[in-house]
């Protein structure tokens, strides 16, 4: 039986199938739809290059609430100039018709090929066909909508309560190569019925985006697309939350924590990867070096290539961090593979090779990199790196 | 019948299986030996964690002259301490012997793993080995025994005259993977008997690394092993050029044509590529910004393997550059492969999907990138990315 998403209060959802894929019966379009208007939050790509969806959503954002989102998953409508940005605006004034609203208070969402014009007749058509379809029941439509590389799903969903009002937060998500900080060809919707305050629900997004999607690399590479939306109906009938609420930290940890949830589920799925690896850097100068360490060792091909073959390469390790921007005294540096000592003062620990094999070759494991210069730190999530990923990417 | 390669006057050399690699019968030690004290230049990797013979080697340039370079393709004697440091001047020491000259004459390099120490009693075997097998017929011996991942030994030769005294610039080097500016798992040797002044060396040495080996990029990881070493013995009996000299210009071209030659070789023979690609840059706010899109485009995977697949897939361009760290006005790029427009004002330029897919399918191809913003201009080279890089550095 097919899993079913349950969505909060007030929300609905749609995937169909419009022929914007090549293969024709994948579904690539989605739908989501709130019955009143919602408070909303967003985080876009740092890229430079930014498609025009996500410069139409930038204004969405700005603008007083929301009602929906419309995305699809075959054709990234990015470099397509001014044209781009009239089918983008189009495509939300199809579903504003549909819904008696402003174009602005529609999300438009894209990922997939880069530079094509976005086919407006197949656009068109699909958005008919998801109004016919939109249910309550169509979260998990709209998640395989969303999908392109992806091999599942991804949904996660966290209940809570406003002093005996029931709530619910509802992630959705896409992504699996071109995954990096800030953030990468990654889509994700976060639905609630509890009612937020638009500025915290901005610094919860940001806060809960940065421990979580911006914690997470596949291959060093960041896309033009990358948006995650947050829409908050208040129809759990809660008081609207605020920074000064006192349920404001159990909604920014729920928040949290199903962000988390997604990302490491993006993660996982990473193009042709078969192992979460998370890199944790401590006593480096700073955070700010901590981050630079982490991100070398855990976008280092030579690295990702090691852990498919499941070796305790700790050589790499120190490789990495040396041509990081990070301060690295060398013999200071001492390495675990989770609690197993790879590295002491930047020499082998002198722990058995065997010992070392079995540590890197669980499913999931931790390198703890520690500089021994300062207070920096950080936590970075990343996969191993097999020849799938380069099959998937040549294809 | 074997290539033989003429090394310039009064150098001998040797190659040979010391034990030092798995593969028992691998050649695995070199020797270069000048009969008379040569001059001498070197470039070093910029890693922080550097291994015991680079530190090693820092110390002999720095030092008057030398006779001779020994080094092994087994074991990196990287991150190996003070053990790692006396085992170095040893086997500096061991050549040392053979010649009656100070150990400090003597330039010890290392590829391989790292963080193993180094197997001295092998080390000394081949060393013996080695002074009993040098001779001026040698230079292939010891240009193979220089490979490790290499596919093809690489040399170059250059002849040229001083007036009517012929001279020769010889370079063995070796490096496939671990590929990146400053430098890679590279060595290089490059031995001459033109006379040249110490400074003049040094500077002609780092101008044409600058121009070659820094420009190279396989997978975007620098090792903590690369050395470039120059040797300018002044058999060929030429005043010593200076920077000042009639001479100067000719030497550093021939110098900077062996070594663009050699590092040409090295990105064709990039661990699992089948092509070379120039990424040019041109129209960038500055040269530093221009140098950070073009690593940008040279080392994203996704362009990498896009160009595996024979597919002109500019958009992971724009996307590469818009994440660089140099300015980018998306509505202002221009993108040709070759002189095959792809991109205008950021923009799909129009040319027939047929033309751009011939375009990146051939063995060798540039990609032009205008950003038309300023002057700032740079070329970098790169190879593809095929299954092969993944299942060679997963092994």
């Amino acid at each position: 039986m097919k899993k079913t998403l349950i969505l909060p209060k007030g929300f609905s959802a749609a995937g169909i199938a419009a022929g914007i894929k090549k293969q024709k019966k994948a579904k690539d379009m989605a739908l989501i739809v709130s019955e009143v208007m919602a408070e909303t939050a967003a985080v876009f790509t740092t890229n430079q290059v930014k498609a025009a969806p996500v410069k139409w959503d930038m204004k969405v954002v700005e603008h007083n609430g929301a009602r929906a989102i419309v995305m699809n998953s075959g054709n990234a409508n990015a470099c397509t100039g001014a044209q781009g940005s009239a089918d983008t605006e189009a495509t939300a004034a199809l579903a504003a018709g549909k819904l008696g609203i402003s174009p602005l208070d529609v999300f438009v969402c894209s990922t997939g090929t880069i530079g094509k014009p976005l086919p407006m007749d197949k656009i068109a058509a699909g958005v008919e066909a998801l109004f016919a379809e939109v249910s309550p029941d169509g979260g998990m439509n709209a998640a395989e909508a969303m999908m392109t590389t992806d091999l599942v799903s991804k949904t996660v969903t966290a209940e809570f309560d406003f002093d005996g009002k029931p709530a619910r937060i509802t992630g959705l998500a896409k992504g699996s190569g071109m995954i990096e900080p800030n953030m990468a060809t990654m889509l994700a919707f976060i639905l609630t019925d509890a009612a937020v305050e638009k500025h915290a629900l901005q610094c919860a997004l940001r806060t809960a985006a940065d421990m979580s999607f911006n914690r997470i690399t596949v291959d060093g590479d960041r896309s033009t697309n990358d948006t995650v939306i947050c829409m908050a109906n208040g129809l759990a009938g809660n008081e609207a939350i605020t920074q000064h609420s006192k349920h404001w930290a159990h909604f920014l940890q729920t928040l949290e924590k199903v962000l988390f949830e997604l990302s490491m589920m993006i993660v996982k799925d990473g193009e042709g990867a078969t192992r979460v690896i998370t890199v944790k850097v401590t006593g480096a100068a700073s955070n700010g070096e901590a981050e630079e360490a982490a991100r070398a060792v855990a976008n280092s091909m030579l690295n990702k290539t090691a852990w498919a073959g499941q070796r305790p390469n700790w050589g790499r390790i120190m490789d990495a961090i040396g041509y990081s921007h990070a301060q690295v005294q060398e013999n200071k540096v001492d390495i675990d593979y989770d609690d197993v000592p790879a590295v002491r003062d930047g020499m082998a620990a002198g722990t058995p090779e065997e010992e070392l094999v079995a540590a890197v070759s669980k499913e999931a494991f931790t390198i703890n990199i520690n500089l021994n210069l300062g207070a920096g730190h950080t936590v970075v999530y990343t996969c191993n790196c097999t020849e799938d990923y380069v099959r998937i990417n040549v294809e």
